[in-house]
C-alpha cells in the first residue's frame, strides 16, 4: 500500500461510489486519520452526497444500543437497504480504536457486501466527533450508502451532537437504568425525535413509556408539530424492529414534507464550515509567537494564568494577530 | 434591582470579595447569561484569582456524585475551608436551570456563609460547560473560596471537559454500575486523578476497586509519576471522606512540587481564551452576508447542504472575509 499522502483521491472516490469496500474504508480513514489529503477528499465527495438517510442512535450505557444497530441494520437490508453504520466513541479521546463489542457485533454481516460498519474514535486533535464523524457520513452517503446509522456511546452533550448531525435521531431507553430525573439530566427529552424503549420484555417497560411520554411532553422541545413516538422493542430478539424502521420512514417523510431535511442538512454543513474555519485558526495562532514582538497563544495563556491579563484582552490581541476583524 | 446591563461590576467584585452571597450569586448570573457586562466582569476578577483549589467531580449517574459533593463539602467545612460548589450540568442546554437534587442538597449548608453552592446548566449559545464555568469558577475564586468544586453529571464528554478546568479531578465509580468495558469507554480511566469507590458497604466494591486499579494501570495516561489513589467511601454515611480530602491533598503538593499546577492552568487559561476568540469569530461572521457579494456562513452552508461547494472552499470562504489570514 502507497503512503496515505499519496493515495489516488479521485480513484479511491471512484471505487467507493462502485461499492468496493476497501476503498471505503480507506477514504475513512484518510478522514479519521487527518491526512493532508483530507480537503481533497471531501471535494471529491461533494457532488456525490446528500442521498444518503442519516440516523442518529444514542442513549446511556447499557441500555442495548449495539443490539438494536445491529437488529436496525438486519431489518433494513431485509428491505433492500444498502446499509452504513458508524460506531462513533466521543469520550475516549486518549485510547482511540475500536472496542470488543464492536468487533462481535460486525460479525453478524460479514460478508454482506451491502452492509459497511466501522468504529470510530474520536481521537483527532481538530475537534473530535464534531469534525471526523460528518465527513465519514459523505464518505458512506457518496457510496451509495441508502441509509447511514450513527451510533454513539455514552449520555451527556454527545447525544445533542449526533442530533446535530442526524437527519432523525433515536434515543434508547431500557427499563431499570435510573429514573426520571436521570433522564432529564441527560437532556434526552428534547434531541429525540423516535424514541425506543428496549428491552421492553423486562418489568417497568411500559412505566418507562409511560413517563417518557409525560416528560417528553413538559420538554422544551421545538414547536414545530413533531410528536415524538415511541415505540417498544427487545432487540436481542428482532422484537419491534418492523415498528421502529416505520416510524422512522415516517420521520423522514415528514422531514421531506416540511423543509426540516434541508433546515437539519444546512444547519449539519454550517457546523462543518465552523469547525474546519476553528481548524484553521487554530493551526494560524499556533504557529504565532516567537518573532516581531507577537504573542502566541500558550504565552497569552500563561500570563492569563498568573493575573496578569484577562482571557478577554488575550483573546482580542490573538485575533489582531492573524488578522481577523471582529 | 437594575437591570443588569447596568450593574455596578466594580462594586459588585469588592462586595464577592468581602463575602456577600449576593454579590458572589449576581456575579455569576452576569456570566452565565452571557451578559454585555461579562467582559468587564472577567477583566475586575482577574487579579484576584489564581488561590483557590479547584476540584472537578463527574462520574456516571447513580453513582452518588451529589451526596458525595455533600460529604466532601461538609469536611471540608470541619477543616475550616471556604468552599464554593458548581454543579453543572453539560447535557441539558435547552431545559436550563436547577434540578430538583441540587434544591434538595444546597439545604444541608443554608445558612453557612463559608458554602456557596450553584446550579448552573450550559444553557448559553457562546460555548456552554466550557464557556461559562471557568468563569464562575473565577468569582468564586476571587470571593475567596479556598476550595472550588465543579461536579459535573453524566458521563461522556463531560469527564474530558471538567478534567480540562480542574487541579485535581475525581472521579466517582459504585458497585453495579456497568462493567469494565463501560467504564473503559467513558474515558474515565484516562482523567482521574484520584478515584471514589462510592456505596463501598455494597456488595461488589472491592471487586470494582481491583477492576479499576489494573484497568487504570493500563490506560494510556500521561507519564508523569502520579498514580491515582482509589478512596472506598460510604458518602452517604460520611465514611471515608477524610482519606478523600487526604488524597486531594497529597495531589495538591504533588501539583505544586512538580509544576504541574501552573501547567494545568495555563491549559486551562489556553481553553478559556479559545473559546472567547471563538465566539468573537462566530459574531464576525454571523454578521455577514447580504451586501457587497459577502456571503454569510448560512448561506455558504445551504450551498455545502445542496453539493454545491464543499466545507474546505466554504471555510476559506468565511475566513477571507473577516480577513483571518490562515
Amino acid at each position: 500500500m502507497p503512503p496515505r499522502h499519496q493515495a489516488d483521491v479521485p480513484g479511491l472516490v471512484e471505487r467507493a461510489r462502485a461499492g468496493e469496500a476497501r476503498a471505503v474504508a480507506r477514504l475513512i480513514s484518510l478522514v479519521e486519520d487527518e491526512s493532508p489529503l483530507l480537503r481533497e477528499v471531501t471535494a471529491a465527495l461533494a457532488p456525490h452526497t446528500g442521498r444518503a438517510q442519516v440516523l442518529g442512535l444514542t442513549g446511556a450505557p447499557g441500555v442495548g444500543k449495539s443490539t438494536t444497530t445491529n437488529a436496525l441494520v438486519r431489518e433494513l437490508r431485509s428491505a433492500g437497504k444498502r446499509v452504513g453504520v458508524l460506531a462513533v466513541d466521543p469520550s475516549s479521546p486518549f485510547s482511540g480504536g475500536a472496542l470488543l463489542g464492536d468487533r462481535i457485533r460486525m460479525q453478524d454481516h460479514a460478508g454482506d457486501k451491502d452492509v459497511y460498519i466501522r468504529s470510530m474514535a474520536s481521537r483527532g486533535h481538530l475537534g473530535g466527533l464534531a469534525w471526523s464523524t460528518p465527513q465519514a457520513v459523505r464518505v458512506l452517503d457518496a457510496a451509495g450508502c441508502d441509509v447511514v446509522v450513527v451510533e454513539t456511546v455514552g449520555v451527556g452533550q454527545s447525544e445533542v451532537e449526533v442530533a446535530g448531525l442526524a437527519d432523525t435521531t433515536l434515543v434508547l431507553l431500557a427499563p431499570g437504568m435510573g429514573d426520571g430525573i436521570q433522564a432529564a439530566k441527560a437532556g434526552i427529552l428534547e434531541v429525540g425525535d423516535v424514541y425506543v424503549v428496549n428491552k421492553a420484555d423486562r418489568d417497568g417497560a411500559d412505566q418507562v413509556r409511560r413517563d417518557l411520554r409525560s416528560m417528553v411532553a413538559l420538554a422544551d422541545r421545538p414547536d414545530d408539530g413533531w410528536a415524538p413516538p415511541i415505540v417498544k422493542t427487545v432487540a436481542q430478539a428482532g422484537e419491534g424492529l418492523a415498528e421502529l424502521v416505520a416510524e422512522v420512514e415516517r420521520h423522514h417523510a415528514w422531514l421531506q414534507q416540511t423543509g426540516e431535511l434541508g433546515a437539519r442538512r444546512t444547519r449539519r454543513a454550517r457546523a462543518e464550515v465552523e469547525a474546519i474555519a476553528l481548524a484553521a485558526l487554530r493551526r494560524s495562532w499556533g504557529d504565532l509567537g516567537g518573532s516581531d514582538g507577537q504573542a502566541g497563544l500558550d504565552e497569552l495563556a500563561a500570563a492569563v494564568a498568573a493575573g496578569e491579563t484577562d482571557p478577554w484582552a488575550a483573546a482580542d490581541r490573538l485575533l489582531e494577530q492573524v488578522g481577523a476583524r471582529t
